[in-house]
């Protein structure tokens, strides 16, 4: 693996170079960031959100520069519009910063404590993690908001953002750093890659030494690529194929209301629901009204044999349907004998991501909530709220489907670890 | 188990088919734990305990030959004592079984709930990790133990021994599948990988669609060697470079029986301690002491140049001592200006393992408590409390040194992940 890695690179000892200077400065600024107080924190990270405010021109024209040369290389109008910073954008930046100085700090909190048979007295202490990479694409907000999360946690961060947007992340994070120098935090707990290539990323991979935790944002193409070439822990985010099944004791209205929350109202996300399934018993009576309230919104149904015999306008769905994350006005729906079958599907097709049951039967929500091992299982609530803010964890930096350290949306705490504090009086083992 | 035994094969493409088809297997019956009952479960360890028992004499039979053929290879008598497996062993094993039955099941604990202000109830409950995997070294024990916890928390495991000792852990591992097959527990749950070179491990190390996890448990090299190269997370326990800084406020009777117990109780293990730093105020009445003590049970002192004033028969202490993790006895010792050069020092020579402070200073003990950042911190007790079981965790899969989901003595919890479940009554997001 690594004998590929340095046939990739072009000029190895240069990039290699700056990326252990650029990890080096990070781990020496989260010693220091550590032992820094939550006042303290949240006051920076208030300066931050001014910083963002005072240097929104020079980010616009930033920015421009950045959207002039994608315009240039011909990328498509959905990049550009991820890309842009817009005045409101800018102010979402900023005011993302203040909502997460606002947040509780996670640091210091004692977890849990007990007392031992021999008197000692044993907690777990939350702790920053130490120095967090983020890969990420094109979105520049990134930079603000992963910022935010990491130094509110205690962490250095290292962005390595897209590369067509390496101007306007670099001015989103001098203003950052800057409003940290101001506030005596060290500057270089934000670290800018300004390297427009893979090669700084898969250089800083191999930091296992300096970078405790890798945290890889956008398409799959993005994450299959950091995993595969990380030596340091990764927390990934596979695709959400999102199932709501309809039990037979559902509320009818309940429940095309929560399906149509959960497929239109944001289709082009990891939590949108992609697979309805439906108890055979209701299947005459829910699917004709869900499948109209479809249609209303221009969404493409695609059926198994049982709900085509109802929905005739469905198209057929094939195996390949089941297992797809559409993102998009397209639904796969199937007829299915009971929860069982129900939950048997989930476990075949699904992405472990978030999954809800829609039902009046005590027992049935209760099964589904212990069976179903998605990292988010609802009873009776759209899938939509597989979300860090929406969850109340305050922001999110990221939704885990790997199982390790966390599984689910993380929001600051998971940006955290513990260590073990132990008071004694004099206690030997013997 | 025969069939198993006929499959120790050596060409590559088999032993990429025969891990595979052993990831697979164990993946079919982690899905099938996940929904055991504690009763079921603890029911089956229980069997497991009085099958180890029963079969004592194979299982003995086959240790035999393992250390026929370790003394034919002329393997040393440290290895030949660790492979051995004696009456008083087996019996260990067969203990640790009942033991891992009584503690409280960690799958389906939820770690907390809280109400969202749209009224949807979120919690956060324990579930299996899944299929974890296990690479170790001479010890058959653990065949035993890592199985017993892996079953606890509704995990499968796989277990790749050390090649010398194969035929124990087949025997092992026949006597617990018998006993998971009895109580109608899918005995898959349980694989030996009967392969005797490490391309075995190196196939099990790329299947992440089918392993959640893998613990290492052995020396730097198989670490080293396991962390390099597998796509899975990997819980690392790297070397333990423990520290006990014994303050000028402390009470120099607890602090020579504390150091005492740190160094020689048990000298070969990664929570003894490796290094001693003394408060310069207390150096010249509490170093006379402890040299005294330590010379008497045969410790090498190695110090610095004002230790060496103190202690002339010390050896001098170079830059690699501080690094050194002895596992013997020899003990390095510093004096040192104050708590701040005290915690430098940790900070720069440590391995985030486990230090301690002796000292009756309020101020003091909190410090060092906050700002040492090693997986174990103590004030005023031995370094070798840093144990699962000692800190009541009830048993102890592995010791990490690694910050992300578990950092510090693992047990049955940490064997677990968490996923978000949610009670609503037909919230949608808007």
């Amino acid at each position: 693996m690594s004998k590929t890695k340095s046939a990739i690179i072009s000029e190895p000892p240069q990039i290699a170079e700056l990326a252990i200077d650029i990890a080096q400065k990070a781990k020496d600024a989260s010693k220091i960031l550590t032992k820094i107080s939550s006042r303290s924190k949240n006051e920076a990270l208030l300066s931050m959100s001014d910083g963002i405010l005072s240097e929104s021109g020079f980010i616009t024209d930033e920015n421009k520069r950045d959207l002039e040369d994608a315009k240039t290389k011909g990328l498509s109008q959905a990049f550009m519009d991820r890309l842009s910073l817009t005045p409101s954008r800018i102010k979402a930046m900023a005011e993302g910063l203040r909502q997460i100085a606002s947040l509780q700090d996670p640091v210091g909190e004692v977890v849990k404590m007990w007392r031992r048979p021999n008197g000692l007295l044993v907690g777990k202490m939350r702790i920053p993690i130490g120095v967090i990479g983020i890969i990420y694409e094109s979105r520049p907000n990134v930079t603000a908001d992963a910022s935010g999360l990491c130094i509110k946690a205690g962490n250095s961060v290292i962005l390595r953002g897209g590369s067509e947007s390496v101007r306007s992340n670099m001015a989103i994070g001098a203003a950052l750093r800057d409003a940290l120098n101001k506030n005596d935090l060290p500057e270089d707990a934000i670290q800018i890659v300004p390297v427009p290539d893979r090669t700084a990323v898969l250089e800083l991979l191999k930091l296992e030494d300096y970078i405790d935790l890798i945290i890889p944002r956008g398409g799959e193409g993005l994450i299959r690529f950091v995993s595969e070439n990380s030596r340091i822990p990764v927390l990934k985010h596979y695709k959400g194929v999102c199932h709501i099944f309809v039990d037979e004791s559902a509320d009818l209205e309940m429940a095309k209301s929560i399906c149509m929350n959960a497929k239109v109202q944001r289709p082009g996300v990891c939590n949108a629901m992609e697979t309805l399934l439906v108890h055979e018993n209701i299947a005459k009576s829910f699917l004709p009204i869900i499948s109209k309230e479809l249609e209303d919104e221009g969404v493409e149904v695609r059926g198994c044999q049982r709900t085509r015999k109802i929905v005739p306008q469905a198209k057929e769905a094939d195996e390949e349907d089941w297992h797809t994350e559409y993102l998009d006005l397209i639904l796969s729906v199937k007829v299915v004998k009971d929860l069982d079958e129900a939950m048997s599907h989930i476990e075949k097709y699904g992405s472990m991501h978030t999954e809800a049951i829609i039902t009046r039967d005590y027992r049935n929500a209760q099964l589904f909530l212990t069976n179903v091992n998605s990292s988010t299982v609802l009873v009776n609530a759209s899938t939509r709220f597989s979300d860090g803010f929406e969850l109340g964890l305050g922001a999110e930096i990221g939704i885990s489907t790997s199982k390790l350290h966390a599984f689910g949306p993380m929001g600051v705490e998971e940006l955290t670890t513990t260590k073990f504090i132990i008071y004694g009086d004099g206690q030997i083992r013997t």
